[in-house]
């Protein structure tokens, strides 16, 4: 995973024959080095349909996904590995380069009371199957800290890096996002500071997550920190302003974030771009 | 409503005799200029003796809550009147100046869905007839937007506004919070910019809700702002480092956003007193 | 003064015919509401050349300048008032809507010790006389804050709204720089708000003179303030990347601020232009 | 060098004895690491009585110079390098750790065009035969770019490290300032990332030279990249406001920058140090 990339979600949250079609011409269109796609159901997909697109042009792929409650980790551990081996198995015949994402619980996932011991040690025995099964594939594996509202689990960079020395496995990096950041961290750069040694993957995503350049999100220290730890991995702008509805619950998605598809593509990707320039990351 | 206080949180969330002795004297010796005070049970509350209190040290009040379900105004704008009113009363005895709060629904209220017009109209003919009672006591009456996931009505100053608007009561006042501003905002500028014309009262509360000073918020922005729309109202420092665990579900906090009450009054009070008064606000 | 614009320096620093036909359809290709000139040699301008040229691309004009050494006005106050006045009249004759910049001063003029009694008295001398004949051409007259390298008389917008206040007249204004602002002032916002009642015009100008978006000026915070304060004046964008050698030892400018033209009006100009318009400016 | 220090200019700029002695105890009063002490005239300075006072008080020291003109090194390396070497001799003898500061030429030096090669031969020159003399006597020996009204000759990160590899020492480090940084880096950050190889030290200083934190300074990301390259080395508070007419020619203070010696320590000095623990660098 490395350069500047972008979450599929701009066109499509459904990764069939037909989003895959229209999504990855346009971002290639956009020049990008890599795009993320949503495995929200890995089954469904045409892997080597996807697998050729991406060939043709010239496109690497990073797959996210957050579990279903069946498949929670931290009260079922076997349905969560299953669930990742899947889709593991789907990343790799697109001949994408990782799954990474919630992939320790769900996006919404709260039990009102703060995480439990039992909770994490059943979320580090799917974690340390799911990562011995991606080693086995040659697939990178990552976790990405939430905000509190979207998983009482992992809110922070701090607490990412203490669940992968937990797991023990030397295969799972951290994924970072600013917009979880701007809530959780004492201070964006902090965050950074405290995933550094995992931290492979992160997503720009506005505050709002809207068109990034457009909310509070402090991009100066983002960047001035990715820059100063010698960060060397994707960056992946994210924006939600296609979201289909089942999802926007989670997300908590209630109004347009944005006002259009072109404002994002258009002022957002070039203000994260030059800022990402700026700062001698890309 | 006016000068500078805080949320009664840092001390005790329950406000029986034992919380408010411990607090008032406690926050006036902070030199504090009110004090907010959450109605979690507004019939509980021996208003006589809280009256003597502030009276004494020479304190004025705010008191805030948000609606248990049942009374939510969405679907329940009788019951949420009646809630309020109650609380109003024991507000007025208690020598409150303002009721104010997610006074239009819970915190956690979520459909899953964006706001419908029904909703909105129940929540106005609730409003409607709180904010005459307000008026009739000689009260304020104050509606604070919260982040998206807290509740899907009301997220931002823009939407706030309007719904004042709608309601049409001339004495309903706007209630924004720096953290919730820091999510929903395009710049935290903006959620003032929009709410300037009912804007009476700030919470002052860091990125995380922890100590002011040391999160993500733009605290040169935010009193820039105030200061140059002639902000009068009340600013209230709010940390939750105290949160009993039945209020944590709401507000999901799962950890402890700050080492201790002594760094939130020792560090983040003086670094808003300060930055309010570079901006010449205090 | 409304709108935004661009300091011809982009093109030129020589207001000649040839200077004047290359910078003012350029100018218009952006889709610039006006420009602002520098008349630091007024008696050399071609002003109807100039007036039919701004009418052909329908452009508007701003001059500026500085005071040469031998009419500087702490010292020199009838050479001053003399070459404002010729300024002016030039001004005039072009059809531009003012004259503004260092007008009560050398840009690099300083003693070595605070400013006198004297000083600000002579400077109020030329300022008095100078506005009336602004008053009796009927274009506004301004004074522009520069820092303490460039100037030791007028460094803040507080300084600036005192020695207008001192010279009494009703119709000079004060003209911002976010360059010096970034220096001087407490918080950007507090020079604009202690400027507010006389700020007519702004420079849009970064931390190092170079591509605006790419320092360390805190944007959010200036648009967020002009917006609360309903500034309706000029938004001038400045960059300094074509200074000839005679300029460049008041400015202080000894390598390259910016990559190139095309960095400053292709990545500068639109992320003023965007920042603007996020907090309604534009 | 290491830990958190204060230029001695809060309290004297003439460091005679009865300086020290009106110093040194009340810096260790603030429970400072080490001072900065301005060697403005090393002959007259009585080392051992300094040397005596700092072990009295548990602290250690830095001290710091400008060239003055008859010592420029960029026309005089000869006379700059023995100037360098009277006054690390003395700095040796006070038991200083490092002579730093405008170390290859004069506060306020600008020829009016950019460097020439023959400037900076001569002044890689004088670096060269002083840190030579500095290796002998086991002191560090710092240079600190200042901003383009200061000096025309290094005004950037960048341009210090491309200075220290002309000259070829192993032993000369880069001391930043967060007050010239401010004019002079594409973002704070950025001067840090171009001088991480060789920084060991910087002055926190706000923009204005006023008030640590009451300025526009992004404190957030210079402590963030300070954390994220590692630095270990002094953190220096200085602020301006006590200063002797014959250096407020250079350093263009021609106001108060903050309201009083209370403000700066009792405000700012609290606020870096929140900030840096903040940032864990403290």
């Amino acid at each position: 995973m490395e350069g500047f990339g972008v979450h599929t979600s701009m066109w499509t949250m459904n990764w069939d024959r037909a989003g895959a079609e229209r999504t990855i011409p346009a971002a290639a269109e956009y020049n990008m080095d890599f795009i993320e796609i949503a495995l929200l159901n890995a089954p469904a997909v045409d892997a080597p349909h996807t697998k050729a697109l991406l060939k043709k042009h010239n496109l690497r792929a990073v797959c996210s996904l957050g579990l279903p409650q069946k498949n929670w980790a931290s009260v079922n551990p076997e349905g969560a590995s299953a669930h990742l081996i899947q889709a593991m198995d789907v990343a790799a015949a697109m001949g994408a380069e990782a799954l990474s994402g919630v992939t320790y619980g769900g996006i919404g996932e709260r039990t009102g009371v703060p995480p439990t011991e039992t909770e994490y040690d059943n979320i580090a025995r799917a974690l340390c199957a799911a990562a011995k099964h991606a080693k086995k594939l040659g697939i990178a594996f990552g976790i990405e800290p939430v905000n509190r509202y979207e998983n009482h689990l992992v809110n922070t960079g701090w607490q990412a890096k203490w669940l992968i020395e937990k797991v023990g496995a030397d295969n799972i990096f951290i994924h970072l996002d600013t917009y979880h950041m701007n809530i959780e961290e004492k201070g964006a750069g902090n965050g950074i500071l405290d995933a550094r040694d995992y931290l492979r993957y992160i997503h720009l995503s506005e505050s709002d997550r809207g068109t990034p350049g457009e909310g509070t999100c402090d991009w100066d220290e983002i960047f001035a920190t990715l820059a100063a730890i010698g960060f060397k991995g994707g960056l992946a702008m994210e924006s939600f302003i296609n979201m289909m509805p089942e999802l926007a619950y989670g997300l908590a998605v209630w109004r347009p974030v944005a006002e259009s598809f072109e404002e994002v593509m258009g002022n957002g990707l070039p203000f994260l771009r030059n800022k990402a320039k700026q700062y001698r990351l890309i």
